[in-house]
């Protein structure tokens, strides 16, 4: 017996490290700031070692939130917390207004050079929206600087649970009244991935080799068990036939 | 003492009625269907008397939900048990495919022949999102069909809480990490405007004289309490130099 693919309807995007380069973005700013050669400085840290080191806090702060240790805490506060610590371990010096700038460069995060000619296709065909743990001021902010065309930016902050909690990637079809087949998790993480196909989602990993640095690059083999891999977002737009 | 005006950051839309023709849309579907010369069918009542009794069980489904009657219910769900409710009362014939169908006319709303341009030339000054009682997949399929250049869809649905409560109004606030007084309501009803005032939202009036129908032409003088008061979106974009 074969079983006839259903075609999404809505195609879910996660941002951090998919759509948008959080590493070479937040390493450029930290650059920019000075910050690592203030006196003190850990002589040993580049910009990005920083990034990486910022971004390492980020699922550990998530799990203080799901385990019911941290009430509800937005993204941007999760960073600030992290970003307090790291300045604090490392002996770097920041006042309040610098902190709370570098705390929005995750609203600043520039995308990968193929996310909005590929969204832009998409968009003709397809129902687009966010499904990430970034709240939503985050990313309306980031889409509004970076040019995304969402129809809807959707956020662990509408669910109230983070991924990869079911209620986000079911949350999506709910939105939208359309059976958890009708949309497509599109993500360059399998564990993100993995985690919508239990719930029936299909799914879609991007190659994003150079998500922690180009000096770090990370495997991008993907699972066969993903309905596509794909080498960016125009390719992704290739296979969808937009 | 003079007070110095604070420029709104953030504009947050009413959207039926504000933005989009529903009188004028639901009319035109109504008509469309033939529902009210089908065999039965109630002499009198025209698509645009439909379109007005369906709207007016609006308000009263959404204070079912709001004094608990009933549990969280979304706009969708409430148009549907009102559509329900109307069409038994006057003995009209609608299979079930046809009541879902009418029933996503209100995804279908076309937009006041000024939205599309005001909100166009609104954006590249300011952040434009909606606080509609609207649930976000009907504001999403709505934004793609009519062209609404939205930087974030909100809901009621998002704050599970049905305008006029405060903490729609405050959630604005609340989601982009700024003041009430950095957010201006547009709207074209003025409960809606004093109630966002109330919560130390800026305010502006919106005439839409034809909101429930050519034939049944309402007053639109607003209130003096208004930070603004014009005659469509481009005035506003106008008055807000955009």
């Amino acid at each position: 017996m074969t079983t006839t693919p259903v075609r999404p309807q809505i195609l879910a995007f996660d941002i951090f490290g998919t759509v948008v380069d959080w590493h070479g973005s937040i390493a450029r700013e930290v650059e920019a700031l000075g910050l690592l050669t203030s006196p003190g400085a850990a002589a040993s840290m580049t910009p990005a070692d920083f990034a990486r080191a910022w971004r390492a806090g980020y699922r550990p702060a998530m799990d203080r939130v799901m385990s019911g240790e941290l009430g509800w805490t937005r993204i941007d506060d999760l960073h600030r917390m992290i970003l307090d610590e790291l300045l604090d371990r490392h002996g770097l010096a920041l006042d309040e207004v610098g902190r709370a700038h570098l705390n929005r460069a995750w609203h600043r995060l520039a995308p990968w050079p193929d996310s909005v000619e590929g969204l832009s296709r998409l968009k003709r065909g397809y129902t687009l929206c966010t499904l990430s743990n970034g709240n939503l001021g985050l990313l309306a902010n980031m889409a509004k600087h970076a040019g995304l065309p969402w129809d809807l930016i959707l956020s662990a902050e509408v669910f109230r649970a983070y991924k990869p909690h079911p209620d986000t990637y079911l949350g999506v079809a709910e939105v939208f009244e359309v059976a958890p087949e009708e949309v497509m998790l599109v993500a360059a993480h399998q564990d993100d991935l993995d985690a919508a196909r239990r719930c029936g989602l299909k799914t879609a990993y991007i190659e994003r080799p150079h998500e922690f640095g180009e000096d770090a690059p990370n495997a991008v083999e993907g699972s066969p068990d993903n309905d596509l891999h794909c080498t960016s977002l125009i390719d992704l737009a290739d296979r969808l036939g937009a």
